[in-house]
């Protein structure tokens, strides 16, 4: 097998811009299918947003079918590349699951009716999923079909891998990972759910921080008490929440779990010099949200406290009566939500259990606790010596006529450490989202070029892996 | 004017006892009408109710009228009793509004359906409003009832002042007070809105305690984040807002307001002593409620703690995502309802005061915090060498044939110090309620029990007043 032509490569490329409008509007039929994998009454709208993506790949050529779990269902769909093949087998791997969309009020469109409208960068998508993950994976497929259509077929041996349980932390992956392990090892893998460092440079994400999701439930008395007759002598679970949750972070910004920190991985010299000579303006960073004075831990630099240093954040918090007006109840219960972001060297299990302890050590007499744990995943640091981060390097210089960068992501992709210890490969991470792409947020949005570039860009590297 | 005989009181209870299912009745039609007085969505139900009562009073020969306010309408009734009435004018207060419902799924019963069902006292009613204070405002219309009926007419000189916003703080009563203070200045307040000591022992109340209900909302970015591309970096307003309120009270239950204590009228060794003397079981008062140990201020007694010392409780605490499952966002804004239950010598406004100076001495860089006030109240200690509490003490003991006792109250009823301070009366606080009546709770109760000895409490009580 040799390289393809330059010229194949430029009509897959001019394919992909003469058909833009069309891979946007299969993007919108995608996103008008409300796939919100943490909602039960969205089971249905998730086996429909999988079942659309398993048709797309059928029509490419794919053997692609629908694989149960015990959750929301997994498409798989192979190619075997151009006849005679010998190249990399590369595993994509995606989303087709998105975020709930509260609060509703603050979004200025139905999220599930996505618009194109003009932003100062030029046209925009709104919708949720318009770039997480349902905008980034069709940017891959986009280039398949590029490929398929002016480019003489698939150019390389291909397993496509979407789930429907990222936002939920990907409980039944790993499992079906290992059930399937011969059919689904690949030489490296390719995930497109990462962004760009800014609009005009283009990166390849190599640190990605993991997580341990946690809720609790304090309880006290038997039933909601009225303030006056009971004020004074039984216990409110929600000022005692408030104690407890209030004590997470010093006054410095750090954690005070027990043990948190041992096994953090320090930053090394090489990393914060790199990372340093990026020029990180943080005060546009915090700007743009209409926040003036960073957060967080102290004696870091803002870089190092998004992309290598530990968070613990309360999610959502509600107990007692939230309605209009007053009432004066006191509560028998009080919950919260917690994440903790990790990094490389910390073990979500342990992090758990440390939290655990830090509630119990805190219980007023008569309280009770319980706790429901949801996605836990370890942070990941990808080895940044290999042909594929130089193929995407190379792919992503020639496409933006700028030179890629490598960075970190302060987020989680918890099937990155999944694909290392189950199926011994790497992941490459190349990715087209932006910083104010409000993903998780009201009106969530993908840029149009973004989206653009992304499909040549990774019609690119599909020539170079396949080469 | 000479004293009832005691064939005519004789005959007002034989009917009252008589006639007590049909008195059950008209209460469970009042219950019916879902009058919350804080949901707007109710506001007709409001005015329906008062619409009730008003025509109950003037079937019994009233005056009566629906007076607006710029809230929820005011039931005023006149009787000037027997010909050539020559005794006190008493001026009954109660309200006709009730607490909303939730959490609704923890009644076992719909709360506007009102059951009658077997206890362990015997029957009991079940319902929101059941006692507070439908419940007992209608023993006393019913005690009018079998004086109208079988008593030769209403027996003294009687205003009935029945108000619609006393569970959201009584906030258009004082200027009505004011406004028609010539018509409603009498000799004294009877109000049928507190608790018996225990079902075998009647009470007086002599001291409440106040009120000051604030609501606060702490924003920090303008709109919400994902936690791992902001996480470490971006104010989460939901840890700075436990941060805050975990500091309300220290480790022995002290409120940490600057100032808050300064002005709290000690416990006289008097009332300490008499207090004592009741013998009350903290443990089985809390037992009822399902807690083993007593939360509050260290260094006090459970009824000093109850009664004569001011709380500080979290009535409702939310922010974020509160569904089900997880989802990774860092909110814009987090809000808390809180309430300080105030004792004599506090002043409401300047508890508000201190509360917002705590939040903003705690505010971190980059937040903003507003504030919404609701009821607020002063603590009140009635004075307690009158005839009407004589008079009480007296109707009571003879009905119970037990030894009535003068009692605290933990809750606030704002009229007491409204009715002092604009038209210069005491209250005679007598009621019926029980400790385990889940007023503001699901499954309000009232026992018929404590119904029907009201009603005959008060028709004897009205024969003293009147005499």
């Amino acid at each position: 097998m040799t390289a393809h032509s330059p010229d194949t490569i430029a009509s897959v490329l001019a394919h992909a811009d003469a058909h833009l409008d069309q891979s946007r509007e299969r993007l919108f039929d995608l996103l008008r299918i409300p796939s919100v994998s943490t909602q039960p009454e969205h089971q249905a709208d998730c086996v429909h947003a999988a079942a659309w993506v398993r048709d797309q790949l059928i029509g490419l050529g794919f053997d692609a079918s629908l694989r149960p779990t015990a959750g929301h269902p997994i498409v798989v769909a192979h190619h075997s590349g151009p006849a005679g093949y010998q190249g990399p087998h590369v595993l994509f791997y995606g989303h087709y699951d998105v975020q709930p969309v509260d609060p509703i009020a603050l979004w200025n469109s139905p999220p599930f009716e996505p618009q194109l409208i003009d932003g100062p960068r030029g046209k925009r998508f709104v919708a949720r999923g318009a770039v997480d993950d349902k905008g980034q994976a069709m940017m891959f497929i986009e280039a398949l079909r590029a490929w398929h259509t002016a480019g003489g077929g698939i150019p390389a041996r291909l397993t496509l891998l979407i789930e429907g349980e990222e936002e939920v932390g990907s409980k039944h992956l790993e499992p079906f990972l290992i059930a399937n392990a011969a059919e689904l090892r690949a030489d490296v893998a390719l995930i497109s759910d990462t962004n760009m460092w800014n609009v005009e440079t283009p990166a390849v994400t190599t640190m990605l921080r993991g997580m341990a999701y946690i809720e609790l439930t304090l309880k006290a008395a038997n039933r909601d008490l009225h303030s006056g007759l009971y004020g004074g002598s039984a216990l409110n679970p929600i000022n005692a929440l408030t104690k407890i949750l209030g004590q997470l972070q010093d006054d410095s910004g750090r954690i005070q779990l027990p043990g948190f920190y041992d096994t953090v991985k320090p930053i090394s010299n090489a990393q914060r010099a790199q990372w340093d000579s990026l020029g990180f303006d943080e005060s546009a960073f915090l700007g743009d949200i209409g926040l003036t004075a960073p957060a967080g831990e102290r004696g870091y630099s803002a870089l190092e406290r998004l992309w290598a240093r530990p968070t613990a954040d309360i999610n959502g918090i509600w107990g007692g009566y939230i309605g209009e007006g007053s009432k004066t109840v006191i509560a028998s219960h009080a919950s919260a939500k917690v994440s903790f972001r990790l990094v490389p060297g910390q073990d979500p299990d342990a992090v758990m259990a440390q939290f655990q302890q830090f509630v119990h050590d805190r219980l007023p007499p008569g309280a009770t606790v319980e706790f429901a744990s949801f996605s836990r995943s370890p942070g990941i640091e990808v080895n940044t010596d290999t042909p594929w981060i130089r193929a995407a390097l190379a792919a992503l210089t020639e496409e933006y006529g700028q030179q890629a960068i490598l960075m970190g992501c302060g987020g989680s992709i918890p099937v990155v450490s999944s694909l290392r210890r189950v199926l011994g490969i790497d992941s490459l991470l190349m990715g087209f989202g932006l910083d104010d792409d409000q993903i998780h947020s009201p009106n969530e949005k993908f840029e149009q070029a973004c989206f653009h570039h992304g499909i040549r860009s990774h019609a690119r590297l599909l020539a170079k892996l396949g080469g």
